[in-house]
C-alpha cells in the first residue's frame, strides 16, 4: 500500500482582471499584510503573514469573481485521485496544477508541495 | 484617537443548501478534519484543525456556491468604517455580522471576537 501527504496550503481570491489591482490593496490593507506581486507568476499578488501556515494570495483572472483553496501534495496523482472518490470533479490541468470542482460546486487546486518541508511535515495529513 | 484591532478569523464555504451536507463531508475528508454541526447555529457545520489559527466552515445558503472570509474585531462598528474607507461597500447585516462586498466583488463578513482571547490579543493588527 502506497502512502501520501497532503495539507490545506492557500487562499486564493481569484479577481476579474479589471478588478485585481484594487482587489490586492484592498486585501492587503484589510489584512495588514504587505502585498507583493511575484515576478515569475504577476497574476499572482502574495498576501502572506495574514495567518501562520496559509498562504493567501489575489489572483487576476478572466472570469468572475471567487476565492479557491489549494491543497498541496506529495503526489499530485494520488491526491487528484483520493479526491475525485470523494466527489470532486476534474475540471482542468495548468501546468502542475490540477483543477478540481468539490461537491457544492467551489473549486480547489492540487499542486506539489510549496511550503517549508518542515511545515509540511509537521501538519500534512497522512492518507493510504 | 480611538483604537481597534482585527484578524482574520475564518474561511467559509458557502453551500447551496442542497449541497451543504455533501460539500461539508467532501471538505471534512478532503482536509482531514471533523465535521461537527453547531446545534445553534445549524446551518454551519465547523471544520475545525485544517490550519492552526483559522477557523473553516461549511455553511448552507439559500444563494451560488461561493467562499468568504470573517474578519473578527474588537470593535465592530470601527472595522467596518475601515473597510468601507478601503473600498468595500455594506451589503447587509445578520445578526451582529455586517457583510461587506469587497473590491472585486468578494464578501467579506466583520464579527465580533471569536477566536480564543490569547490568539486574538497575539495576532490581531491594531488599527489607528
Amino acid at each position: 500500500m502506497t502512502m501520501h501527504r497532503s495539507r490545506m496550503y492557500a487562499l486564493i481570491v481569484d479577481a476579474p482582471d479589471r478588478d485585481a489591482p484594487q482587489a490586492a490593496r484592498f486585501w492587503s490593507q484589510a489584512l495588514g499584510v504587505p502585498a507583493r506581486v511575484d515576478p515569475a507568476e504577476p497574476q499572482f499578488t502574495s498576501l502572506a503573514g495574514a495567518v501562520d501556515g496559509l498562504a493567501v494570495a489575489v489572483q487576476s483572472v478572466d472570469d468572475a469573481p471567487r476565492v479557491h483553496i489549494d491543497i498541496e501534495t506529495d503526489d499530485v496523482d494520488a491526491e487528484v485521485d483520493r479526491l475525485v472518490r470523494l466527489g470532486a470533479t476534474e475540471v482542468s490541468q495548468w501546468l502542475q496544477c490540477h483543477v478540481l470542482k468539490a461537491p457544492g460546486g467551489h473549486l480547489v487546486c492540487v499542486i506539489p508541495v510549496h511550503s517549508d518541508p518542515e511545515l509540511f511535515a509537521a501538519t500534512a495529513r497522512t492518507w493510504e
